[in-house]
């Protein structure tokens, strides 16, 4: 009996909510205007912790001590997290500056500091105002709002949230995320600032397995212009307080387990890939009959990465040239004779030529909101799959006027 | 003594002239509306003839074929070339077709179609038109005109033309070079079509020695969009009509020669940059004290190539750390905490923070229409440099429209 696309899947969306043992809060501390600027998360009980990191050489203060902080222990209770201020390129004084938000955050919360993650997003190269910072964390509160998810945003047109559910051997398991993306968005790690908390009770050490596999296929296939931040962090939680029989690599459960995070993660790439800076339409690309997995993850992410592929889908131009040269600056085994490609399931190219489209549908194709791009390598049998965005005039208007 | 910097250089810029035995034209067949469109060089007698050509994996039909034909004896008399239509994902009648204007070329020439090169840009995915083709190539005569250097061109704002002359051991002796750019430039090899013709005579089998390692520190070193197109090629040609003692690699005058070559290679490679689409400005990125030069290359193309860096530049933006970032992004060895970055000249980061420049200085910097970058990487001491262009609205217009 065939089963539909829906029962495929041992989880369901539900409405954003945080799981049991989670609060959170966001507070308007002054590092901008008017907007949520800084918010936390907070488990009851320490979680198990895993997190992916930038691979900028400049990695930030924060991104550096939340790391090292992980490392320790894979051990979390919370996470203090600011927006408008990357505190990256801030040297000594930087580190000093992240070192003291995550002491003051243990002594308000009563926790040990090495249960405490920092996460700061923003502009690089200026100090933390640490009397706003202060005055931030005096503020917070432990709440069951969701306000931590606007206050780490900054370009981003709305919060990336998603909460499944998923039954563990008979107990309902809440895994729920939330991110910010939109500019400097090609993360090599992870992407700048995404947290994942749930209240599964995993084996020790499987989380951080989970997550930076998880991430490869997920996080680390969109991209918006290319560029690396220095702030890129992932980081996930598991407090264990759903009570379910534990997750181990042999649990009955464990690849439902594994396909609901992953789904969380691929649900918040997708919406930084959507909410690029300047962004008016999510591009998929889905590379199949690749030679393996890594050629095809490269096929993909050349295409949603070229300028001129993002040029033309805003143009709305069925401009397939530009496709075919992205795929062939890669080092991927490529038919280059037998290469074919389809766009919103129209046809593009056939054999590595015009496919012959009719010019009315395909431009009616090219007004969708999300394009779907389908690339047939016909060298082997793997799959790979990437997001990004189209390139507009309002990225550069955005990037043109950042600082200043 | 100290010698001056022009005194330094043993060749001199001259008006854009033909080498002793080259004649050339550029005619309106009817490719495109209303400008030049096929275009071709000849020189009296076979040439030793040197090419780089692009690392696609889909190579277009022309420069599949130049490359097979230089590579037989290094020897070139003509070549033919056209604009609007690149001839490439074109398959077998895509190959046949550019026989074809080969052959044509050879019979009206009389010489051996093996001595002919053929070089096509434009839209991809489309047949030469044939009958336009060969009413082109009936047209074209042997003259002094320059107009096979406007014929190449397609988003190009204007022909990018250098001649230089030098004294080989008492002959002086041209070397004059000519291309295109202006989008999908990324070149890996080599850059969209560039030319460059010397009456030298050059030792056999020296000129390919010679491009393949110039091009790696001027064509190679340019992007305008990250993107490598399918038909990037530069050809050179050495008829040895200046009658001057052979260039060997013994010769005393060998390294003037190749400074000479190198300073037009470069030269166009900076002209296609600043004529990138769209570009209001040429970006110069020169790198210091780097572990090695492969190193200095790879940060210089990083920063020059981020869309990020290009956008701030535009918008006249000193978002110094989008700079960090882009150099952090390469695995380049960095000095993380002494990394210092000059905008022209006027100290912007300083051991990795902001050198509290003025900003009404750093603004009035800005609003050049050249701007040079120098990075401090204080990791040894290799040089390394690449050139781009900003990343504008008129970037985007020009590529959301280009096909249809």
């Amino acid at each position: 009996m065939q089963t539909s696309l829906e029962d495929k899947y041992a989880h369901q969306i539900i409405p954003f909510a945080w799981p049991k043992g989670y609060s959170s809060d966001g507070v308007h501390a002054g590092l901008r205007e008017d907007r949520n600027d800084m918010g936390w998360i907070f488990s009851e009980v320490p979680a198990q912790a895993a997190g992916t990191y930038t691979t900028n050489q400049f990695q930030a203060a924060p991104t550096k001590l939340t790391k090292n902080t992980i490392n320790q222990d894979h051990k979390l209770q919370a996470v203090i997290m600011n927006s408008a201020n990357a505190n990256s390129c801030t040297g000594k004084q930087g580190d000093e500056d992240a070192l003291t938000s995550q002491k003051l955050v243990a002594d308000k919360l009563n926790i040990d500091a090495n249960l405490v993650g920092v996460a700061s997003t923003g502009i690089i190269g200026e100090m933390l105002p640490m009397d706003i910072i202060k005055k931030g964390i005096s503020e917070l509160k432990l709440t069951d709002n969701k306000e931590v998810t606007t206050a780490i945003l900054t370009t981003d047109k709305h919060a990336k949230t998603i909460s499944v559910q998923l039954d563990i051997d008979g107990t309902p398991v809440t895994i729920s995320g939330f991110c910010k993306g939109s500019g400097m968005i090609h993360p090599k790690m992870a992407t700048m600032l995404g947290f994942v908390v749930t209240d599964a009770k995993v084996q020790d050490g499987l989380l951080q397995e989970m997550l930076s596999k998880e991430v490869d296929t997920t996080f680390n296939q969109i991209t918006v212009d290319g560029d690396t931040s220095t702030n890129d962090m992932v980081v996930t939680m598991a407090n264990g307080l759903a009570n379910n029989a534990e997750i181990t690599k042999s649990s009955s459960d464990y690849s439902n387990f594994v396909e609901a995070f992953h789904a969380v993660l691929a649900e918040l790439a997708k919406d930084i890939a959507s909410d690029g800076e300047g962004a008016t339409k999510l591009v998929e690309v889905n590379v199949k009959n690749a030679a393996n997995h890594d050629d095809a993850q490269k096929v993909s992410k050349a295409i949603v990465g070229s300028n001129l592929v993002k040029s033309a889908i805003f143009g709305e131009d069925p401009n397939w040239g530009r496709i075919v040269a992205a795929i062939g600056q890669t080092d991927a085994k490529v038919d280059i004779d037998h290469t074919s490609i389809w766009l919103n399931k129209l046809p593009l190219v056939e054999n590595s030529h015009g496919a012959g489209f009719d010019e009315a549908e395909m431009k009616n194709a090219l007004s969708s909101n999300k394009i779907t791009i389908l690339v047939d390598l016909n060298s082997g049998s793997s799959e790979g799959q990437a997001w990004g965005c189209d390139l507009t005039y309002n990225y550069v208007r955005i990037n043109a006027s950042y600082s200043s």
